[in-house]
């Protein structure tokens, strides 16, 4: 294996279990019935096994937003075109897109990044100039990218966790924008779980049921053409049908779990760039946050895969990281609610006096 | 009907319907796929429509947590003892339980009102006095309160909504504190929907299963003795098998849907007390939301009696309004999304090609 995918993987460890033990001994303390807080104790308490601490702390926040084309648009599988990828780009870094509304609110900074889009930006300072190429290939007719190419995008990825880590950040969601990018989630999707095509397609940013069938017919061909399935190594899987933004977020999961900084997924295309790490490193899941469920039907199978259940389920369907970093607040309250309430003792509060 | 009873039901009308076809309208022009933003769409086409303005905004927050004890409570019903009414309510105002946790991560003011503690305070600025009287009467034997009574709870929650209203409060949280409660709102579930009392019944604070069996037929004595069914008379619910916390939310709910005010209902004592006031008037749906969905089995079926469903599921069952005032980050975020978003035109983004 090449030297980039084997630093990669390496140096990924599962926290150790104690601090979990640790925080549930806490949280049957706190003034409230034992597991009343539900969900919200599970997260505090991978909270504290992630930073191995018993005050867990949220020092910044910020949420990655890849960017990219795809040459498999050109098989009309989007109800948007193409140059909508830099558009919304622009609005990105103009401030006007839900991403920006939601990251605002959850105090988060927004990082955009240019991993692929098939178009030029003029000077900004607030973009991240890391394009591997303007868009991937057509998948159609050859891999959607070279062995260096997907290396390119893949440490993409795994620098900016790593300069996420050196700047304090110890909250990332990874969130993207590319037109055409729910088709390679799908195909993703139906060869790491071995589904057929019609279970893991839909209707992305907005296709009516004749363009479903027609995407669903295209993901068949690409299975084929590539002979993917489960068996099938999943860094191929990824250079034959991914996208620049989902191989940069699957090495964003990677580094973060070696980095040990909490990762909040988003929907379908987010949650297939993490399945593909995932495979590669089950060790992942333990530093991940589902942020929400998706409406596209492939997404709880990944989920699913990985053992995750989402925090929220608002059926949103919009990708760049919305439905993750709208989750960051439920985070938050589950670290404060760990570190801030009193115990039993403290409180003088009397304990159950049956059951 | 009683003159304070009348007062209640008058006033409350529902929105304008053109109010959520034009938020629908700007949600459409805005930079991302129609609908796609899911509940968030529809939670910001409510919030328009209940303050009837396409600048709606979310000035001030708060949450009244309403304890009072349940005379109910000596027939074992609970796995905790009546004390801790008095002992949760001094957490709260001390500012050691997971209500003032959330509260403060939403920026929202903790209210904490006594409407029927069985315990005296010592002098404490913070604490809203108004005890109706010391817990409720056991309701086995007697209806669990007077006529009077009943109406100085119902009055003191509406009261508040007032104040409220003139604070300048437009989004509130109804939580609730007292041991023995998840029985009267089983009973009260049992009345308004028809159910038997197995379906309706759960652990509360924490029975275990024998414990459970023993509160289910005390629920089934109490549906028989006061002959209750969803052909009585919801008031008269209320006084027969109610709780002074209970009958102050559902003040609180007619009066705020009078106000035009957002009402977030918690868990299942607080949305039982929401369906005693939905069952009277149902107009007051328009204006609540469903905060999230409890562990406690009845809580499904009183939603789905007002055509409710809940903007979280996290497998919380603590109340004190925590399951709400967690919720008041997805309607901000809401209201954000409506009046901070671009639209296409503003944003120079193509929209869709085909669908």
């Amino acid at each position: 294996m090449n030297s980039t995918l084997q630093n990669l993987l390496t140096g990924i460890r599962v926290p150790d279990p104690s601090w979990r033990q640790r925080a549930q001994d806490r949280l049957n303390q706190l003034t409230k019935p034992v597991g009343s807080l539900g969900r919200l104790e599970e997260v505090a308490a991978q909270m504290v096994a992630i930073q191995e601490t018993m005050s867990p702390a949220i020092a910044a926040k910020s949420v990655y937003v890849f960017a990219a084309d795809h040459g498999v648009v050109q098989e009309g599988v989007s109800a948007y075109p193409s140059e909508v990828t830099r558009q919304m780009v622009l609005n990105f870094l103009n401030g006007g897109a839900a991403i920006n509304v939601i990251a605002r609110k959850a105090g988060a900074n927004v990082i955009v990044v240019d991993a692929g889009v098939d178009g030029e930006f003029d000077h900004n300072p607030g973009l991240v100039r890391r394009k591997v190429r303007r868009g991937t290939r057509n998948m159609l007719h050859t891999p959607a990218m070279t062995e260096d190419e997907l290396h390119a995008a893949l440490q993409l990825g795994a620098e900016l966790a790593e300069s996420a880590c050196e700047q304090g950040v110890n909250l990332i969601a990874v969130g993207e924008m590319g037109i055409g990018n729910t088709t390679s989630a799908s195909v993703i999707t139906a060869a790491l779980t071995d589904q057929p095509a019609s279970k893991v397609t839909g209707a992305g940013a907005g296709l009516d049921s004749a363009a479903i069938q027609h995407k669903v017919r295209i993901v068949e061909v690409l299975l084929k053409k590539h002979d993917l399935s489960s068996s099938v190594d999943a860094f191929h899987i990824l250079r034959c049908v991914g996208g620049f933004e989902i191989a940069a977020i699957a090495g964003m999961v990677l580094a973060s779990a070696r980095l040990r900084i909490a990762c909040v997924i988003d929907g379908f295309i987010s949650t297939a760039a993490a399945a593909i790490a995932y495979k590669l490193q089950p060790h992942v899941r333990e530093y991940l946050f589902a942020g929400h469920q998706s409406q596209e039907p492939g997404h709880k199978l990944l989920l699913d895969l990985m053992g995750l259940s989402p925090l929220l389920t608002l059926n949103m369907r919009l990708g760049e990281g919305t439905g993750a970093v709208l989750a960051f607040h439920v985070i938050e309250v589950a670290v404060n609610l760990f570190n801030e309430m009193a115990t039993f003792a403290q409180a003088q509060v009397s304990g159950a006096t049956s059951s």
